[in-house]
């Protein structure tokens, strides 16, 4: 006998169910927690800020990846400009260039960010992750994977809010990043959003839209556990190694 | 002006570097070291049996994307028996089952092990970094990742020791991996070791090889970060969820 199959979900109880997700948010992680609440010390706001910047770089591979498996020129169109915000263009820096100003605002120097040398063989595992996905998964798949930016506009509100009080020694230019990103990730949101509703018709398709978006976020929550590790539990990668060993 | 070449290092000093290398296993991350000393509780010690299984289920994936990038006939000889090494024939096990049985003997269920429920995406990340360096990498750089090997049976003659004192509630019939992993290992490591000292030629390859060997370091100590952070700080992804949250 055939399990019979599960009702689809309608339009509306589909996004109902991928907003609910929010909760899995790497936004309710200690880490996240912590710098929201202005308790983060220099060094660890340091930290996640030249983590973070292997995700920013990746982030237009991870688009080019989809644009690269579309063969819906529609799309390619609205999703180029995504590659176009983090890239910029010949007078317009974008979004990885304004990462790095937030990076110098933090404290850091330029060198330090873009050599990726402070970032976590945990943060590049994940990442990596992320833009294998994007490389190998049906493109429309790997578009919707990108709906974490769903609930980034609250983080980045939070952000541009506590910060200049929490951080004051913090220089406010470095903000630009999550300025930017306000009103862009709104219109990627409503791009992806739409794309992701059209395309999971039956309940399993919209259970596997599900899996993947949780995918999305366990890349995201790991980020921050590497970064917790190193930073606030101090157990960065080899700290029990004795260097005297043969 | 052209920096000069620097000098390479002779067969047996090559081979002396790869070795120092071994300061960077994962027997020197706390996790192993709270194994070795019996610290750790049944609890920890699944979350462990469990989490590797991952690994094991995607070493006979990595040695056959090496295989499948791989010309030389005579090469291919040897390194396929990893694969059956690991995956068995009909009438003998292998080493995936026998990690099944070492998961049994620990008090695991055998289909907790197989549907890779308790599988940490940290875990997970890392061990696809190291399946996807495989299949892109150029297959003498791929094969050659797999000399951490050097250093395996020290980990395995350890736990064999020391297991039945610390750990008297595990059957014994589960330690068929360790012993196994003995022998193999050491046949693996003799023609592992010459295809690379014979492979990397000048000094900036033998450092490219030195990189190489630190990223499938790093992939192990990563597994053990996303272990500890789960098990030991008990800060499992999503702890700090709220379920009642919208």
């Amino acid at each position: 006998m055939n399990e019979p199959s599960k009702t689809p979900w309608t339009r509306e109880e589909f996004e109902a169910r991928l907003r609910c997700m929010e909760k899995f948010y790497h936004i309710h992680h200690p880490y996240h927690v912590l710098m929201d609440e202005g308790k983060l010390n220099r060094k660890q706001i340091q930290g996640w800020v030249a983590n973070r910047f292997y995700y920013q770089i990746n982030i237009p591979l991870k688009d080019a990846a989809i644009l690269a498996n579309c063969p819906d020129r529609e799309t390619r169109i609205q999703w180029v400009q995504r590659i176009i915000d983090h890239d910029g263009s010949a007078d317009q820096p974008g979004g990885i260039e304004a990462w790095i100003q937030l990076g110098i605002a933090v404290g850091l120097e330029r060198d330090e960010i873009t050599s990726l040398r402070h970032v976590l063989p945990g943060v590049r595992f994940a990442v990596d992750a992320y833009v294998n996905f994007a490389r190998t998964a049906e493109w429309h798949e790997a578009a919707s994977s990108s709906l974490t930016e769903l609930f980034a506009p609250a983080i980045h509100q939070q952000r541009l809010s506590n910060w200049p009080v929490n951080y004051p020694w913090i220089d406010q230019k470095g903000f630009l990043y999550f300025q930017n990103r306000l009103s862009q990730a709104r219109r990627d949101v409503e791009h992806g959003l739409q794309l992701t509703l059209d395309w999971y018709k039956t309940r399993e398709e919209q259970d596997k839209m599900l899996r993947i978006l949780k995918f999305k976020l366990d890349v995201l929550w790991s980020m921050a556990d590497a970064m917790y590790l190193a930073y606030i539990t101090e157990m960065p990668p080899y700290h029990s190694v004795k260097e005297s060993m043969p």
